[in-house]
């Protein structure tokens, strides 16, 4: 039997099934957080819009609302179904679905392959087939499933906005959809659907992959993968994808100790480092190494203009600062060139020579109290033809001592840079303070806000920055050399993922 | 003429001068800020003792304190004299100190060698034959001096304590002493003698180090340097304390870009990263490569036990967290062995097998749902001889959403784990949270005091820890294997620093 992988139904549920207690009637492990009652709570306070039924037994009512005993008693077609039953009734559970013909189900329940046990093994194999045969998306076992779309109010913890972005995460891991989309938030990253997919006995990376190619609401996809079940599949489409949307891979399970994790987390064969090396050169898939890289490439992808180079100007106030800053660029991957002659011979006219530096880092404190210098000075370092990128050390408690009006003037400064500059060249910032007074506080919270609406994001440390640049960098050549290596071989030529997608999708099809 | 470089009268000065307007009568340039008139308001501020004689050719007071014309006219002896004049006024300045007899003097002002001018370079040439004439200890120039001796109630910046403490800062750069001390009294780092010594015309960072290596305020010693004149003796001197007193040196201007900006900074050789990493592995000095990294390894010799190795258990929870862990531990050339047979069959008699692994790292949320399986779950992964050091991540949300008493009982438990742990074994704590609410946010802040105190150090990020730790167990190794060597060749034994220290003072002197 042939079927397609249409996951909009799951994406867009019109109702909501769980099963949050076993067939058999025996109690949902205590363990089992966020089990069944949890998801129904969440749901409901997130304001899903249509019926959410609990599967019971033997209650008329959970967290007021009406429950049935069965699948098959539900008034209406389910399009999700959310399992949190022991490991050993799932298979139970997934035969009602079919009976009752219901495509798309989540596995909550650990305790299946990721244990290393026999019993888990066998359970797994044993769900797996059933799932097969039903043709049934099952996403899981032990997984979180579909954490978080906002466009359809599913989410399956408190605290996260309504308000959807063009950000799409696939995650092995549940921790790391919760830690990213809460994290992510209060960096005002905004997401359009997120996904933890566990053990992938049946859904896989590469079945979300080839949906948000296509989602129009997905602009930016990030990924966190311990193992792949098709390699060769996942590298076909991250290189078909990456041109026309970045896909952001944080690899788990990287060395000897994280690879013996992963198998404990999810079964997975975490493969070795040399074929991932190779995968990130293939594809052009962008690499993070930990949630803070994660957030900070995506901050990059969101608001920066693509860079031609790896040449950055900094403008910043310290001596030692500087050299550390230069001497992390360079680890890190980017250039720091000297300014161009004629670029020092104007930064001189109104910087002092003593105790600064005009050559690159531009070190100089008399920026950071007079905005105006700190304005001519920005605009000459975008301006010089040596530069392919700019990070601003902005400090704020110089801005402070030089008085209120210094600090409150940068705002309208860069501003008006951003709507000015026709340079087109991406400027990263940093807010450095060392905590600072009432007015720095509420300046840094506006600035927050401010610059990445002006295409500056704002990193917490250099640090950061600096090891995010050199990937967004090198991505951006990337799409260049192969829209290059394209145009070059015009008879060849296709859209990189549009024809593609066309001929996998007749393709996505077992029997 | 030989003399010996006592600095005791400089870090506990009776009287301070401070020469803030030149002899010409010009006045101090607008961007030489902190300039003499900063200096003298924060020294009053920070509650120093003695006089401050501010020298100004006309006036009769500055900053409500008698102004005298010159450093002759001041009627008591002065330990220490802040200079900050424009460069071609510092020579003078100098020739008054050795006629009034004045022994240590440090230059603020920048302008010389680390200009790359002409002038500049001729300036610092001169004052450097000025003080050696004179057997001046001059600090500088281009440096902010001893910056911060709480003891000696000698600040030069507003917002530090008078508490003192173990520490002391040894830096070529004065930005990065301001951010240290502010950065690490937040981290509740407390500091005995913070200087910066810019160009290093005379006192180099082997001079403090010398000074430093006795006395007896100091137990840690840091050092941020980008270029030094005599490498032989430093490490020869870096070789020697390291066993006592741990020195931790951050070294700028590793590649190409930071040595051209340290060259701009300090006028530093900031010479080849090969001899640095030799010198590290010679000396046994810790590195560190930023503020964060610096602050972070100070945390761990106040606090941490000495490791018998680099073997870690880490306590945490979440699948994804526990690959993350695993994978970065080993990056960071950390070793996460699984634990033995025995200690996980005892962690399985109370955590259940699905969504947990008990292998290590040791991931199961349900310890962090009851605090009593914390803590047998702790002393077990203790008490197992295959683990040198423990690593816990504390889930704050996760024991706040378990309760009250969760969330609070972990304090006394670890308390009593402290005092009662005969295992001596190092343990360091994260404290993770996205946002939490009041009693979560009182929670962090009580057990970011109370642990530290118990000898568990919290670290930011388990990223932070796990860079520093390694680090930190081969400096104990260091430390073993030196003491080893002077056991096995007792007939060369010497106590590894005295001796030396004997020797080189009177080999101390310039002519």
């Amino acid at each position: 039997m042939a079927w397609s992988r249409d996951l909009d139904a799951a994406f867009n549920p019109g109702a909501i099934a769980i099963v949050g207690a076993s067939a058999s009637n025996r109690p949902v492990a205590q363990y089992m957080a966020p089990a069944g009652l949890s998801f129904a709570r969440s749901l409901k306070r997130f304001g899903f819009p249509g019926n959410i039924y609990p599967i019971h037994p033997t209650a008329n009512e959970v967290l007021g609302l009406k429950a049935y005993p069965s699948l098959h008693s539900v008034p209406e077609h389910v399009d999700l179904v959310i399992v949190s039953v022991p490991a050993p009734d799932v298979a139970a559970v997934l035969e009602d679905c079919i009976a009752a013909g219901i495509k798309n189900v989540q596995v909550f329940t650990a305790g299946f392959r990721e244990s290393g046990e026999e019993e888990g093994i066998r359970l797994e194999a044993e769900i797996t087939s059933i799932a097969r045969k039903g043709s049934i998306n099952l996403i899981g076992p032990n997984c979180v499933g579909l954490c978080y779309v906002p466009r359809a109010r599913l989410a399956v913890w408190d605290g996260l906005t309504a308000e959807p972005g063009p950000v799409s995460f696939i995650s092995q891991s549940g921790g790391h959809t919760l830690q990213f989309t809460h994290y992510g938030q209060g960096l005002g990253i905004r997401f359009s659907k997120v996904i933890s997919y566990g053990n992938a006995a049946i859904l896989d990376s590469t079945d979300f992959l080839e949906y948000l190619a296509s989602d129009p609401e997905t602009e930016i996809i990030c990924l966190y993968v311990e193992g792949v079940k098709d390699g060769p599949k996942l590298t076909r489409l991250v290189r078909d994808i990456s041109p026309i949307k970045p896909v952001i891979v944080w690899k788990g399970g990287t060395g000897e100790f994280g690879k013996r994790a992963a198998a404990s987390h999810t079964g997975s064969l975490a493969g070795e480092e040399k074929v991932w090396e190779a995968f990130f050169k293939q594809t052009g898939a962008v690499r993070a190494n930990s949630l803070e890289e994660l957030a900070d490439l995506v901050l990059s992808f969101l608001y920066l203009s693509p860079p031609q180079g790896h040449r950055v100007g900094v403008i910043l106030n310290g001596g030692g600062y500087s050299v550390w800053a230069a001497d992390t660029c360079g680890r890190e991957g980017l250039e720091v060139p000297t300014l161009s002659p004629e670029t020092q011979r104007r930064l001189g006219e109104f910087i002092p020579a003593a105790g600064t530096s005009i050559k690159n880092p531009l070190d100089a404190e008399v920026l950071f109290r007079d905005v105006n210098r700190f304005d001519k000075a920005l605009k000459l370092v975008a301006a010089d033809p040596l530069i392919d990128m700019l990070i601003l050390c902005i400090h704020l408690d110089i801005l402070r001592e030089a008085g209120e009006e210094q600090l409150k003037g940068l705002a309208g400064l860069l501003q008006d840079f951003a709507s000015e500059s026709t340079l087109g060249k991406p400027v990263a910032a940093i807010l450095d303070s060392w905590g600072g007074d009432t007015l720095v506080r509420e300046e840094r919270q506006r600035l927050s806000t401010l610059l990445p609406e002006l295409g500056i994001p704002v990193y917490r440390t250099l640090a950061r920055a600096t090891r995010v640049l050199p990937r967004f960098a090198a991505y951006h050549q990337f799409v260049r050399e192969t829209k290059g290596a394209d145009k070059s071989a015009e008879k060849d030529m296709q859209a990189p993922l549009e024809p593609r997608r066309a001929g996998s999708a007749q393709g996505r099809s077992w029997s």
